[in-house]
């Protein structure tokens, strides 16, 4: 299979580190899609993922998965034995419910502010800003790292006392809060513990490193 | 269970039709927060749920699941045969990208539009509005009309040729688009000729009364 993706991308990590946990990098062969050259918004780009955004995998039978938690879902199915999605219909309703609150209430309230009061990807490629939006959405971000605050000083991961996707989302957020100088609030400890410990995963550690073998054997 | 919603919400139509499509809703009590003076965005109900939307689904031990994409997956999962949300890992990955496309492209921009650029809730309710956010999102939502059009000229139903979540999604974009008098551009053949079949299907034509027998009997 391959992805299209760009190895720094906040999104694009989120199935870098499922792929990582569930040991199918070695399966996949990585394409980058130059983000700051608008590479994501070209035709040909778009006949693969109407929405422009990255990460996409294309399977070898052609079909296209676009959108992090369906690639996800997609990846931990293969086996049979999902261990990021849930198992029980209460573990899959609750992970799903946590990853799209972290998309919602952090990370993709991240990508907004970057993409709308920051200069985001450069004028070539951000056509349209609305910088009052992109700030309100700065501060929803903040707001929803104090809620996953609270949400860990309950438990030891986002969706329960096991790691999931959930708990990728929250990464992903964070990763792109870093990447936009959106710092999480020194009080947050819980939110700042469990980050130091989800980068000691390898997953976490690797996802950056993962694609360049297949890229040099491509 | 109980389903805190309101009646003729979009959003809550789409859990009202998985339960309609399930054959639970016998199983359900219907709890209405009234969108129109702002419930649901009380502090006891933003307890229940973070986002301060509706649907909630609370289950008899108290657990609450929202997001609608959550809520279905839960509630398909149940009896050990997924009908909406696919069975193999291909099925499963796809039915959730269209659906999550189906909100990005339609159903949220819809509600974007709604919230910002129309009166919406109300003055009361509508704290912040951003008009010239909620124009674009409309004009989004017109291209994401015309997207859906395209992909239903080639298949029977949003993610391949069995009705799913994702076919939900979209007549919740449909619903809501009818609510705001966004009309479906009427070159839309295929999307509306679509829409029209899915009307009549009984979960779709009888989402709005499925709650009063449950309301009468509380
Ligand atoms: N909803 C998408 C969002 C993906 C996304 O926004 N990806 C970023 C890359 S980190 C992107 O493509 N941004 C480019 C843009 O929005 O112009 C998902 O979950 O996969
Ligand atoms: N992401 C949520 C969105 C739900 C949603 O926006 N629901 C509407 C009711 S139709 C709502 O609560 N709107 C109130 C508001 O946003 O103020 C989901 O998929 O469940």
């Amino acid at each position: 299979m391959t992805i299209y993706d760009w190895h720094t991308g906040p999104y694009p990590a989120r199935v870098r580190i499922a792929l990582g946990e569930l040991g199918l990098q070695a399966q996949v062969r990585f394409v980058s899609i130059d983000l700051w050259k608008g590479k994501h918004k070209t035709p040909a780009f778009l006949a693969k993922n109407y929405s422009g955004t990255l990460p996409v995998l294309e399977l070898d039978d052609d079909t296209l998965i676009a959108e992090c938690t369906a690639i996800t879902q997609y990846l931990d199915a293969l086996n049979g034995k999902p261990v990021l999605t849930g198992t029980t219909p209460l573990q899959q309703g609750v992970i799903h419910m946590m990853s799209k609150r972290a998309e919602i209430e952090l990370l993709d309230a991240v990508s907004v502010y970057f993409h709308h009061a920051t200069p985001g990807l450069g004028p070539d490629v951000e056509l349209y800003q609305n910088e009052e939006w992109g700030l309100r959405q700065r501060d929803k971000a903040v707001r929803g790292m104090r809620y996953f605050d609270g949400v860990l000083q309950h438990r030891a991961f986002v969706a329960g006392d096991t790691f999931s996707m959930a708990d990728i989302t929250v990464i992903g957020g964070l990763i792109f809060a870093e990447l936009v100088g959106l710092a999480v609030p020194a009080e947050c400890k819980a939110l700042l513990d469990w980050y130091a410990r989800m980068q000691e995963r390898p997953s976490v550690r690797n996802r950056i490193t993962m694609s360049e073998p297949a890229e040099a054997a491509a």
